[in-house]
């Protein structure tokens, strides 16, 4: 893998080119698989990867996926990410956060040992829990408001502040880091509250999980979340990895990631400054 | 691994038993390993648990130190929970959490890939993150209030409530569960806070890290935590791996346990029923 650094303006840059936003989340269910791989997760990836490299600027691989299948998942997992282009952002989707020299070596797995560029943070343990994924050419992406039913729970508790805690969340972890390493997951089930985010934080990157199998509206994301960088990864897992259930899984993959693509493109074609 | 349902009472029993409610923590650092065993963690793992398994009643695994060496670290992290006898709680230090789908291939790779009794789980992404890890006889430790510095960061912001975030988080989460299936992490840096959730919470099981390397008073702990069944299992972790730096590190281990329960054992000969 190429020491390439993949910071913002190189993501402005793949955008641009590729006109696109979307990210691939590879969260492959060795029970959903087609019956053509068997149960052969690998190659299941790899021909996922094929078919759609061009068609997205990153892959975000889930990591329980492949923990549920013990060593011979973590040897799938390695090799996965090997099989990704250099010219991606390769996303640990791990939600890891620990005291302090546990995160440090949780951030080791996922850089040096798995080579990923990116992994996604649980803030609630606070400063010593995040700050050791902070690495030049990494980025960290904060859990804010996630896409899920139970982000209700607590994310958007209401402090004495008046400000809700994923806000806060927000402001505080925003000083830790900046718009050039630090990026916020904001589910796609949340376009109102992404509006309000955009408007408070006008440069960052967004990674946005949400649509396809969990209902999120992209042209409304598109809408609220893009900025003339850019500034959104939207991430589609279930419904291009399970797109065609038979021999035609590529084909169809390939085919739902152009349908989403085009209706990201006359939002990107719009919002970003035409020189990228 | 025989099919034991370490429950409850199977908990107190084991407290009563060896008289402890120590908790030993598998944070094992391949650049910290004694020469005698080189950088064979495994090997390492093994004497610590051969010569501390009569000394406490849980070990806690750290998943960051194994999952820093990639595949291998993966294989010795198996191989590491096959070493611990099954009159034992084990216990996936993990800090899971995600939306639900994903949450679910957390618990399988804990619970049935791996064989772990017990998973701590951070709560931030609220129900759908947490509920997946019950399962009839398995333990959900949620994250409330930890041991590190960080901890003050978001764990203690108070709500428009008039509570703190970690008070709402276990009055929520302790509708999920019962004291029968969920613990709760609470750091041992916070005695005072310890007194307060046990009065509002007799029942449950409180893992408490943060003794030895972070600075918990094992005394204040045990006087403001245990109660008739025990209620606690106190975590230490680097104060007994490397107790000893050379060929003397089990022996010292020991010693450094034995130390432990000696500190323990007073508080609960005092507090625990009689008959266990």
């Amino acid at each position: 893998m190429p020491d390439l650094l993949k910071d913002r303006n190189y993501l402005t840059q793949l955008i641009h080119e590729r006109q696109t936003v979307l990210t691939i989340g590879l969260d492959t269910d060795v029970k959903k698989l087609p019956t053509v791989v068997g149960s052969d997760v690998l190659a299941f990836n790899k021909a996922i990867i094929e078919a759609t490299q061009d068609l997205c600027i990153a892959y975000k691989i889930n990591f329980a996926f492949y923990e549920s299948l013990g060593l011979k998942g973590w040897d799938i997992l390695e090799k996965t990410i090997q099989e990704i282009p250099s010219n991606h952002l390769i996303i640990a989707d791990a939600k890891r956060g620990d005291i302090g020299n546990t995160s440090e070596m949780y951030a080791r797995s996922v850089y040096d040992t798995l080579g990923c560029d990116a992994i996604t943070v649980s803030p609630y343990m606070g400063r010593d829990s995040v700050k050791p994924f902070y690495r030049e050419g990494k980025w960290v992406i904060i859990l804010a408001l996630t896409s899920n039913e139970g982000s209700d729970d607590f994310q958007k508790q209401e402090l004495k502040s008046g400000q809700k805690l994923y806000e806060q969340i927000m402001e505080t972890t925003s000083q830790w880091g900046s718009a050039e390493n630090t990026m916020y997951v904001v589910g796609a089930t949340h376009p109102d509250d992404l509006k309000l985010i955009r408007n408070k934080y006008p440069d960052h990157f967004f990674l946005v999980p949400g649509v396809g199998a969990q209902g999120g509206d992209i042209d409304a994301i598109c809408e609220a979340g893009l900025n003339s960088r850019g500034g959104l990864l939207i991430n589609a897992s279930r419904s291009i990895l399970y797109a065609g259930g038979e021999s035609d899984f590529a084909e169809k993959a390939w085919k739902e990631a152009m349908r989403l693509n085009g209706i990201m493109y006359p939002h990107i074609a719009d919002k970003m400054d035409s020189k990228g």
